[in-house]
């Protein structure tokens, strides 16, 4: 079945450089593979460019071609030089020119079209449902994906078996769409890009600063009142750190490059945990002071390909509420990762999120093989892999094992964050880590005044802040709690002669740190309402004359048809009730 | 007098040269000159140390030397070989090697010895009153101040015109080192320093770390409640940035080097404007909009000289309470200006820092012929200075006019900071910018719709946080008023039966929010003040058997004889509105 769909996608791109031919018949083509879900095609159109109707035009013609029934012969060519003149254009005849030597070059012929393709095809257009089918959109692609190359046009479908499983996905798209945190972020006025500041690096409006500084300051509170130390360090250092930790040599090609100055040389910091380690080691330390748990909300740089970024998901400097718990020994190590996985479940509940539906862990494992990629301790690995697999099992929660997942000092759980189009992403980890503890030489002295190593655990408990941010504008469609909502309150004017009534009020919310906003604008209260409910105010308080004259509000309660009636201290209340508990509705 | 007592110190520092030499005889000289308060000299002793106790010798030998009743002969040498010939090493040979051809060589001597200087001097130790002088100090210091260089020993000394002078001077020196916030940070573990992180770039502690967190939450909300809208942008851009800005010529010599990757360079950044700048320009703005008050808890990066580094007052990386009013007109700029002012002095007063005698501001004017420091427009400097003057006249408060003190791109208000020392200290600044809107062309749309250039307010609020940590420290001696106090209240435990109280206490102060720790260590209770006391926590509590068996509390309150008695929950309550009105004492 899985396999039938692949071979109905290529078909369908087969088909698609039919149409495409016959309608640009100067088109030179390039590569046409299977994806996810579809399938595409890369074309040279010369001086031609590709509309929306053309796209509608083209799927007609592919709908046509179905109906033809159509078989798909497939051939064999043993010789390069007869391989070449069966193909259109430079692209074919150079990916038929990096064949090896006796390769068979496999062909597709279909009607009057023959293609270099490997397949597999379906037998005929029979086989092909021609109402479960779309082409989606066009984009830019470069030959080879090298930007020194020519830029081609590529052409996107998508392909299922019936219109039924069709329909389901475009509406998942649809949806996807309307929550993407990057389309959601501009119209909510949360972030920006600004090609002279660089790719990869957010300005933050006020608006998502305030829901920043409302995250911060609820994983900060929170993990103080769980006993960690938060500290502050240095988002630069000498390279010599990165060295020491070893950092330097696996995490290269994702850091940024040297700041040389004077005869020293700086780097943006990739990771807290040396910073951490160096005030550890800051002042000897006493068995009584261990579990320490210093904690940062640190800012962290990595240079990701130009290609890996999008939007706040991936970015290449991010806030990262870190934390690095020093322990006395395993023993102590195992208590603490279920304090930590206690902290993140709580944390994700917080959110609203369920595991299982909107989040799991996977148990990521070394290979006491691969001692390139591993610390080599095969006795450490089987300790850590037991402790973790203990703490999770112990929980009685569901997680996945991966092999060769694992951080190269150690083993790690991930919290895995499943994304609107369903796809699972690492959020963020507990690490497991007997490595560090040696070449730092994190030591204490224990109850009988002996020197003894330690063992860390590295963990995040919320991610980064610009990632879950991300994951939570798509998560609420942008409807944020009340808590984290950067305005709670729009008060609307109906006429020049409520003006001065509404501002009282909204000095009167201001007095209560509730965040408001006042729209005094000269339009009509209906403009005012759509205006603020696009942007997903949690409540809207529409002034007149009858409001004017009493404590009463009739308060517009995002996402609800009917109108609350409330006296203004009631809803002050409420609101400060709904905020403290950071409550996920609104009432 | 002033300039005789230059003369005293240089002979003193002559006297030093001889008395060094009568200990060892083998010391070669190198520079000996007047500095503030006193003089040094440099030695090179070979194998030889010197300690406190010689210090105390070499006092007394010069005291022997000054009842001599010397007198101090001037000689002039045209000739540098004659010259070369009467000096004491290697360091006076290179001294007079550099001098230029015919320059004419002055010697002073007295006694049996001769030494290299250009005085002036006394005429006899008896203008010397040998009881207002004092060695003070030893440090290694380079020749020539370059590490390339030996290491030499230089002596430090203080001279006065007399005793009282002398005596006023040691106890201030006594008192500031009592406050110096590198000694009472480390004394209090606010903050520390790693070799491998680097210089100048400090790692704070969990305490160190909660002064600063109550400061930043402190100012954030105190400037949203002044309607600056908080926003969050990178601490790096490329290099066109800062080209645009004009800030790379002018600031290149202090910021850091290019981080080169790719085709792009990077920066780390000396300032945040064009950082905000790009964020209004993200989209258009009407006139409705202005005063746009953007705000940030900005981390800038300033490559110090490493001689230049000072603890916590000067340091390579800070983070800065910055903001950028942009306005529609000059007029609207004054007003902005005089609420900057208010804010200022608010932050000010909270600390209970008063105008005159804590700080002062200083207008700093520009030099219009001055093109080459001052960007060329003579009407808008003009327009600039006046409108700070005005404002700073209105407001009926003291300043001083310092002309060649402005910013490249306008005139400014300097917030002088007093420190211990008495030393003036610019703290952070208030300027006005008629430069940046053109070089961004920061506009608006007027009610009239049409286009308009802004005038910009750089400010900050209350300077970088590390400085103002630093001040502060010093200010209060380490003892925080109680909302910065990294503990506010320690519990004692007398014996090991009240330990499971104290934890119940220390539980009950927790939920209220208040900072907490309770030492159940097994010492005496004596002990276990002396510690809490160093820490300058604000209150102690003891528990024994009475305050186990009641609710009343008997609480050492910092810095008060008397014994607290009071009931549990009005404790609470009364740190708790202590905390709320942040106040300077205790209670």
């Amino acid at each position: 079945m899985d396999k039938n769909i692949d071979k109905v996608r290529h078909s369908l791109s087969h088909l698609m450089a039919m149409a495409v031919l016959n309608k640009f018949p100067k088109a030179k083509l390039a590569i046409g593979p299977v994806i996810e879900n579809g399938f595409y095609y890369d074309f040279d159109l010369g001086e031609d460019k590709i509309t929306e109707l053309d796209l509608l035009k083209l799927e007609k013609e592919i709908k046509k071609l179905i109906s033809l029934n159509l078989e798909f012969k497939k051939s064999i060519v043993n010789d390069k030089q007869e391989a070449l003149e069966k193909v259109n254009g430079e692209f074919k005849k150079e990916l038929i020119n990096k064949f090896p030597k006796n390769e068979k070059i496999s062909f597709y012929e279909s009607g009057n079209f023959t293609d270099l393709c490997s397949g597999p095809h379906v037998k005929s257009t029979k086989e092909i449902n021609k109402d479960a089918f779309k082409l989606t959109k066009t984009a830019g692609a470069y030959w080879r994906g090298d930007e020194k190359n020519k830029m081609l046009t590529r052409i996107y479908g998508i392909a299922f078996q019936t219109k039924k499983e069709l329909d389901e996905y475009l509406t998942m798209l649809l949806e996807a769409e309307k929550r993407d945190h990057r389309k959601l972020g501009k119209e909510l006025d949360l972030f920006t890009f600004s090609p002279l500041v660089g790719k990869g690096l957010p300005l933050w409006t006020a608006k998502g600063t305030t829901i920043r500084r409302e995250l911060e300051n609820f994983i900060v509170n929170e993990e103080v009142k769980r006993g960690y130390q938060h500290v502050n360090t240095p988002d630069i250092a000498k390279i010599e750190l990165y060295e020491k930790s070893g950092h330097y040599p696996y995490y290269k090609n994702s850091m940024y490059a040297p700041i040389k100055i004077d005869d020293e040389q700086f780097m943006l910091r990739p990771m807290a945990c040396p910073h951490h380690f160096e005030l550890y080691n800051s002042k000897p330390r006493s068995y009584k002071e261990l579990p320490f748990r210093i904690a940062e909300l640190a800012k962290l740089y990595r240079y990701e390909q130009s290609g890996e970024l999008t939007g706040l998901m991936r970015v290449r400097s991010f806030c990262l509420a870190d934390s690095h718990i020093i322990c006395a020994d395993s023993s102590q190590a195992k208590s603490e990762i279920n304090n930590v996985l206690n902290l993140i479940e709580f944390v994700a509940s917080t959110f609203g999120l369920t595991m299982g539906q909107d989040y799991l862990y996977r148990l990521s494992l070394g290979d006491k093989k691969d001692t390139k990629k591993y610390f080599e301790n095969d006795k450490a690995w089987t300790e850590a892999e037991k402790i973790l697999r203990d703490v999770l099992k112990k929980r009685k929660c569901k997680f996945i094992e991966a092999p060769g997942e694992a951080a190269f000092y150690g083993t790690k759980i991930d919290f895995q964050m499943k994304h609107v189009l369903g796809k699972e992403e690492t959020a963020f980890t507990v690490q497991y880590d007997f490595v560090m503890p040696e070449r730092f030489n994190l030591v204490y002295v224990d109850n009988q005044g002996k020197e003894k190593k330690t063992v860390v655990i590295h963990r995040s408990s919320i991610g980064a802040i610009e990632r879950v941010i991300a994951f939570l504008i798509e998560h609420y469609a942008g409807a944020f709690p009340l808590w984290l909502s950067p305005l709670q309150v729009k008060i609307l004017s109906v006429g020049t002669t409520h003006q001065k009534y509404c501002e009282k009020l909204e000095a009167k919310f201001k007095e209560n740190n509730i965040r408001v906003e006042t729209d005094l604008n000269n339009e009509t209260v209906g403009n005012k309402i759509r205006k603020a409910v696009n942007e997903k105010i949690p409540y809207l308080l529409v002034i007149g004359d009858k409001e004017m004259n009493s404590n009463d509000l009739a308060v517009r309660v995002r996402g609800q048809e009917k109108i609350l009636d409330i006296k203004l201290d009631k809803f002050i209340d409420l609101i400060d009730k709904l905020i403290k508990d950071k409550s996920l509705n609104l009432k």
